[in-house]
């Protein structure tokens, strides 16, 4: 039986940029107890980030820089190899901003997540996740990381003395050595809110990522990544919420952990 | 006689981009003692920003924010007529990202200049000049600003309850009402280092702007705004240090006066 | 009576960013005969370019370029001043883009429309305008110029040997100079879709601008503006368009007059 | 012996980018026959492209488009990864650009040579060259498509019909599979102005790539790329040119190749 009380759920915000709108920030915000807002590089602009920190703070919602890769039109989503000295420069830049931004709004950054190509690559590279997040703690040692459970950017903060959290997908599909299950795959992608929900609770319950086949793999549930382009998405978002609920499960930012998973 | 014992030179730097180098930062940071840092929007970006800051923190030379408008073509020096509300996020996502890379250095950033049109615009308003610095002063409360002397900057930090600076020209005239004489005026722009520095040493011993006709200005000679472009400003650089040296006040960065100009 | 066959209808496209999407291109393209497309300046990128292009193309509705100022975050809304040898550049480089881009879809641009604050200065400064269309026209000599009837724009064109095409606007008030009524005061912009087309088959009709109090004024009623954004718009864009079909005028794209309005 | 009597110089030009300044370009036109001018994507914007083409125009010097990717920050030196269709618009949305304003200048574009990370993964994979070189020809059938030498770049031209001509580096030693030596070995970047100039001579002469060991390699020889930053640079692309005249050998535009090389 789980003894499992709370949960984080979180979602991308504040990816609006300019004259244009994208996401449902309202919404979500309404199911959500983290926000991870973008910083200006891949989307985000000083405006932007400051009325969606506003209002997530006005809400409870905790506040999350999200930076990404400078590229606006590629929304960050495409891979850039940039020396490690300027990854570094790049996270404490925004992560910077973020925080002054939050400090005008009479809120904090709690946590820090990456973004689009740059999570991907932090990801599969505990050396480039490791530069990423030390640059990030030298500028605000108090930061919760959050990190992709069972990937190379959990190691990474396993190895630093830094809080953390780790991180599932609500809608993504796991193969048995805990990577996502590909895209082109059936399956891949779950649309169905309720079994998705269902999943979700299961995964929370037991500690553990749970693939389409093999077994449970022991993981650091500490908050569910949603997605908020779509009706589907949102469907999902507040079916999980729900679904948690029902299960005596709370929605709350996490605390963050240190060190080694268990 | 004057008693005056010590003044500050200031001088833009941190002004590449990318591949594009500006400037003569080394050379120059031989001879200031307050250091204008780009912030990314009308030029620098995190990687010479990082290496500015930690160059002028080796050397002793106080790091100021030198935000200006999201303009690189333009270079900030295009007017651009923005909502209160986007100034003031728009100060405070360069401040703070400033902030974080000083950090990141070891270093602080000291004090606040406005850059370009930005700073024209709010030499010019002083609504604009309030909003800018009270939002800057939201987020760093312990800045310097440091305001063009006699133009509205100043009557804003007059009104505001901060910690500010005085500034001078090197190398322009002034009318007899604090102006600067029109670039299209000869005489306008000092291009004889000897003249800036013999000059530059009168009003700082005056604590007044002498205007090229006209009886001086009493004014807050704090620092001394010295150019970096071309071997000329160099040369006045130099000079207007080798002058004041001579006369026996020591070039040391400026501890901030606060309230209204006695 | 008016002996008035034919009009064209014209609305912004295009103007999507990246992973942004503004607008509702497929919609208005069953509406429209004209696309002012953006040419990456202030919205559109070479990828939203293509696709807006060939489905335009697809449909038969005419292409033109709609070049703006550099700024995507202020959307080309923001007023720069540049120089009268920048305006041109900056028109050349985005007509050419526009140009290769179109042929690349096995069609051409047939008109040009300066966009947002580029066109509202050019309104207003006729040596401003000229610059600008005189620019294209080196490049494009039979392109039509699309100007703001009445206006400086007009004068400009008026004074080129060009082809031209007088605009109007489906939903703005005119004041009896033809100048629009300011949007601050009430009526100022059109909701009422039946209004709306009612007002503008008179105005068709006519060959000339209905003001709200005042004498008909005379002028280059080619075309009608429409906007996409909101579903008020939609329904008076299809409004528009049914009232003109039942009046018995079809909606086509213009084929340009030259010289001074008669 | 040789029966060639000329061949082209070409270099980077155009590179500077609102107030920074980049190259030599005076200096280097007076040594070159080819321009490849930046197109606002990676350096370059309207007004340098303007200059830069109203210059080499007056001097003789043929005008080529030089695209690169859309990252100035990077100067357009960092790999992105974009679907075909994207590499094609982006292509001719800048090659567009180019004729437009060469066009406004009284001139023409007469070449096409990729930059950057776009050229070196063209060099790597035929497919992507032979996808950027069709987006090109598509807009401008007459362009002449220039090669980086016995790379998938020149297996692209080879089997589109299309005018090409292949390049050589003046200081850069190859290795025995007509491969570039790496940077980070002995040699691998040439220094001394006379060897170079002695170097390029015989390979003009020789029809032939000539590596550091190994036979020669027969290889269309229509032009010497040459570099413009550094005075290093410089005195190379004078010695070249000079040692090419000295043989007997003129500098002069290349007319284009067509097909497989014999």
């Amino acid at each position: 039986m789980s003894t499992v009380t709370s949960v984080d759920l979180n979602a991308d915000m504040g990816e609006s940029f300019g004259p244009w709108v994208m996401g449902q920030d309202a919404a979500l915000l309404e199911v959500v107890s983290s926000a991870n807002i973008a910083c200006g590089f891949h989307a985000g602009d000083p405006d932007v980030m400051a009325q969606t920190m506003a209002t997530a703070h006005a809400r409870g919602v905790g506040i999350g820089a999200h930076p990404g890769f400078a590229d606006l039109q590629g929304f960050g989503r495409r891979r850039m190899h940039l020396p490690e000295a300027s990854l570094r420069n790049m996270v404490q830049y925004q992560l910077g901003a973020a925080l002054a931004m939050a400090r005008a709004q009479g809120a904090q950054v709690r946590h820090l997540k990456l973004h689009g190509a740059l999570a991907n690559m932090a990801a599969e590279d505990e050396g480039m996740a490791r530069a990423c997040y030390g640059a990030a703690l030298e500028i605000a040692p108090e930061i919760i990381v959050m990190v992709l459970a069972a990937t190379a950017q959990q190691r990474a903060v396993e190895g630093l003395d830094c809080l953390w959290a780790g991180e599932i997908f609500a809608d993504r599909a796991y193969n048995a050595d805990a990577t996502l299950v590909d895209r082109s795959l059936p399956g891949a992608v779950i649309h169905d809110a309720g079994y998705a929900a269902e999943r979700i609770v299961k995964m929370v319950q037991a500690g553990a990522i749970l693939p389409e086949s093999g077994a449970p793999i022991p993981a650091a549930v500490d908050t569910i990544c949603l997605h908020g382009d779509g009706a589907t998405a949102l469907q999902i978002a507040r079916a999980v919420r729900g679904g948690l609920e029902t299960a005596g499960i709370a929605v709350r930012a996490f605390e963050g952990r240190r060190g080694a998973l268990a």
